[in-house]
């Protein structure tokens, strides 16, 4: 078992990452001090369910927890503000009280809808991710939790850190090879934000990711983790130095809303992103080794790096101007400056990115 | 004017009392940094917006901010999750972003709807209270905010601080006399949780209250809100000594849900539950002079102190048991000690408040 924490302060907590490891479910919920007197709820989802459920509950009922769940529909559709109320009556049902946890088995949607749930419920109970996708190990990290509004993503929700995060590396042999490549995305981000050798052992190791082997998956994801847990420990709730884990999430969560949520997973859309994000950096006059790496690691990765080019150049450039992360009438973006380095560009030209939109429906 | 520090180190706050202060509501809101750059959104009901919603638009326009509103219903139904996602289309037509503010115009329940939308929205931004009742100078102090879920009340919040509180004691005027009674229990309350001299004060000055007379309201409202942020200061996320300011609200919270809300309001629903604590305090052994008191100064503000008979009693003891103050499966009440003193009693008997409740029909 690997484990290192996210500091902040008095929220600081572990992230544990290993095979087999939901079995220790209960000795590693003692040790960060949740309560056995208070109910628990497990919140999980129709694919995720099925499989992890019961071994994650009847582990944690093995150590005297008094075990609740509520699954919801696989899928973004259940990030809604419905969902959080079908959650909450579950909650109050099982007698959930102010020293009880919610505890997030499944990827990102489940991490976020059950970890709203957490911040919200009464006020704010303990949170626990259980994360069973690759890309989780950037969800699960940070205590940004949110559900969707019909008008836009994200946009309801809070920074409610967890407790802990317990990652079992055996929960991502049943995961779809296309969510595998997807989930990779954000950990070459992490490398290329944060980490020149970080970057480079993914180029070395692809293969062995793409097939789950064990070693290289904990290492991978430890990795990851670590970038990210580094950043938010720097800026907590996003004032500053946050931004940089947007890398190609500006046009990648314009792809997203597009394509319509569902064409183009979360990964892929980014995948996209961070090659527009290179081509930027080339036209800034960076290095174009940048280009040419992301390009080939991405391409290891079989991830797409040509936009879908169906999609309206209008309409992307109309999404992105609704992004979160546009701040008093500009637009921030993250740009590469060096391989493991970006910089917070806020005075990019809305022109040059259209100009790179459209290069994108070209790239081979 | 009269103005009171919240002491919350880094969310510290002004809170602003005085007559005719909306007309200040710009230059208030700019020395609290309330950026001009981005749009504001004011939430009001349909009780108080058609006399103040102007007034204070009006103001802050003058002062250079740009000012969108959202008029919800009055009254308990508008504390849903369906109207927190109504204020978040509002904000999100508005263009609001994450540095704009959210300010509360009108009383507790806008004050907790909007404070929630302020709370989650873009996962928090700013938030201002402008109470325009009595009772918001508890509820508008402190940071709580929730909405209501169909199974339990104020089961779905956050704490979020204020920017600032802006407390323009001329809106008070059109509250019907009803309401100012009711809200005056509050203010009662606060003396006997805290502040003997102040109990004296009420004693000898109910009469100037009830006639809205601007230098006792003044007073008066300062004094409560002193008390309240003294409190909130010592506990702001309510481990512990925040309880207190629960006197009267374990048996009010009962009758205000078996009565069906709106039959009772809260004030006087709280007034009955004071009642309640003062004969627990008798039982207790306690100094029969806090029933005295209690009671007379009840009276002084022509509040309730009888229960109504027809409430059945096994279903108010079942909604204590609801109540999110049941830790671990006890419940914590707060009993008078002494004028201006309480303690946090988490032993009291079932059967003791049984009595307790069923003598509250019979109070004369």
């Amino acid at each position: 078992m690997k484990q290192l924490t996210v500091e902040l302060g008095e929220r600081s907590y572990p992230i544990y990452i290993g095979d087999g490891l939901l079995a220790q479910a209960a000795e590693l919920f003692a040790q960060r001090g949740i309560s056995a007197k208070s109910p628990l709820l497990i919140v999980t989802d129709t694919a995720v369910g099925p499989h992890y459920l019961e071994p994650l509950a009847a582990a944690l009922r093995a150590g005297g927890y008094t075990v609740a769940a509520h699954t919801v529909e696989s899928g973004e559709k259940s990030k809604s503000l419905a969902v959080l109320q079908d959650i909450v009556a579950t909650a109050l049902e099982a007698g959930l009280d102010r020293k009880s946890a919610i505890v997030a088995l499944g990827g990102g949607v489940v991490g976020d809808v059950a970890g709203f749930a957490a911040a919200s419920y009464m006020r704010g109970v303990k949170f626990v991710q259980v994360p069973t996708t690759i890309l989780a190990h950037d969800s699960a990290v940070g205590g940004k939790v949110a559900v969707n509004h019909p008008l836009a993503k994200n946009i309801i929700g809070a920074f409610h850190q967890p407790e802990l995060v317990l990652y079992d590396t055996a929960t991502l042999r049943t995961l779809p090879p296309r969510e595998v490549r997807a989930g990779l995305a954000e950990m070459v981000k992490h490398g290329l934000i944060w980490d020149a050798s970080f970057v480079a052992w993914l180029d070395e190791n692809a293969q062995r990711l793409l097939a789950l082997e064990p070693e290289a998956l904990q290492y991978g994801l430890f990795e990851g983790c670590k970038v990210k847990a580094h950043v938010v420990s720097a800026d907590e709730r996003e004032d500053d130095l946050r931004a940089i884990l947007n890398l190609g999430h500006t046009i990648g969560h314009a792809l997203e809303a597009v394509a319509g949520y569902g064409e183009l997973l979360h990964g892929e859309a980014i995948s996209i992103g961070m090659i527009g994000a290179a081509k930027l950096a080339l036209r800034l006059g960076c290095d174009p080794e940048i280009y040419t790496v992301t390009k080939r690691l991405l391409q290891h990765f079989e991830l797409p790096t040509r936009m879908p080019p169906h999609l309206d150049t209008d309409a992307i450039m109309t999404a992105m101007s609704h992004d979160k992360k546009f701040k008093e009438g500009r637009m921030v973006y993250i740009v590469p400056t060096a391989i493991g380095r970006v910089e917070i560009n806020k005075s990019v030209q809305a022109e040059l990115v259209r100009d790179i939109v459209n290069e994108l429906k070209e790239e081979a």
